[in-house]
């Protein structure tokens, strides 16, 4: 099935891909391999929809979706890359940073936000190596910023 | 020699490959590159070892184990993707994350653990070039999270 | 022209690149690919330029002046690993790690100060894919650490 009927059939609507926020470009395309600039939780409003620190300002489930939208921004910028989703060949790996108190300690069920929306479109060429990691302080008080690497065919 | 003999002579045994803690999977191998995902102080138990924070509740030594630890984890990934260690052509590069409290700056004698075993059981091959940087809280309260970036022949 | 007819133009000279502080090597050449480990703010008179947490004992502008001689120092390891800065095709990705408050959230107009020297050096080939994160502890306190990868002709 094209990834975009899936999408369809998911109910997804792919935002514009949002502009680099200072002097570096979203993606870089080069010998087979997509590199995705860190995304953050930008609406289609243009407006960030998930700021604070999870484990204080904002709970798992939120951080949850704000790694979500990070990662359908993530696929916004492949689209724009590569001109079809359909081009992606495997996610290779996927980075996520949680602002998150020093005491927070389940970055993974956060970051599944990512994990998850990148396997429903996917399917198992959506599995990807990960890390998730706290971090102190993001960019604009995002609760998440995530990076991926994508093979392309 | 064979790194499973090299491994004997350093009295070294590799444990079960950890599963993933989450939606991704252990590692990916795609052209020629083998991706392990952010490996934890996972004991052969299934208990994790290396718990706090460097600076609090740990001391530099305690987070050298715990990198160490991480680093023999990332061994057995890439033993159970690519059956053997000997299929290892060179270790790329590693991300070590260090939890810690805000004064701490010996990140990189921690992360020395987790480098210090991938020279030992490669050699010349295992050098790698590395990040190592604090974070505020890693999953589950470890220590220490190592991830691992391999050429494969 | 020549990249190091452009450094003289911009009054910009690469200092010694910097050994590795631990048991790792600063650049792993392979298969096209140049991996750059995490470079900080090393000056060329062997001492660290830029120490402290940027909203704290530093701004912004300290923290962007910080992030470009990690830059500065990365280029250097480019050109000890290629012989010459002519032969990068392509400045992939450029991840920066900012030693701050929890409540700075510039993060990317720092790392900014790495992203302008690349542009400026390389041009179009500089611009990259990114991220830029907080971190609240770095090696040796310093303000931040960049780590680069780049596609080599």
């Amino acid at each position: 099935m094209p990834i975009a009927d899936k999408l369809k059939e998911l109910g997804i609507e792919l935002p514009p891909a949002p502009a680099a926020a200072a002097n570096y470009v979203p993606y870089v395309l080069e010998g087979g391999l997509l590199f995705v600039a860190g995304q953050v939780p930008l609406g289609p409003d243009g407006k960030l929809h998930y700021v604070g620190k999870v484990g204080a300002d904002a709970d798992e489930q939120q951080g949850y979706q704000s790694a979500r939208l990070c990662a359908l921004n993530a696929l916004a910028q492949i689209n724009a890359a590569l001109g079809s989703l359909d081009k992606v060949k495997r996610v290779l790996s996927l980075r996520g940073f949680v602002n998150c108190t020093p005491t927070f300690t389940n970055q993974p069920e956060v970051i599944n936000g990512a994990s998850d929306l990148l396997v429903e479109v996917f399917g198992e060429q959506g599995r990807h190596a990960r890390a998730a990691v706290g971090s102190n302080a993001l960019p604009r008080g995002v609760m998440t910023e995530v990076e991926v690497l994508v093979a392309v065919v």
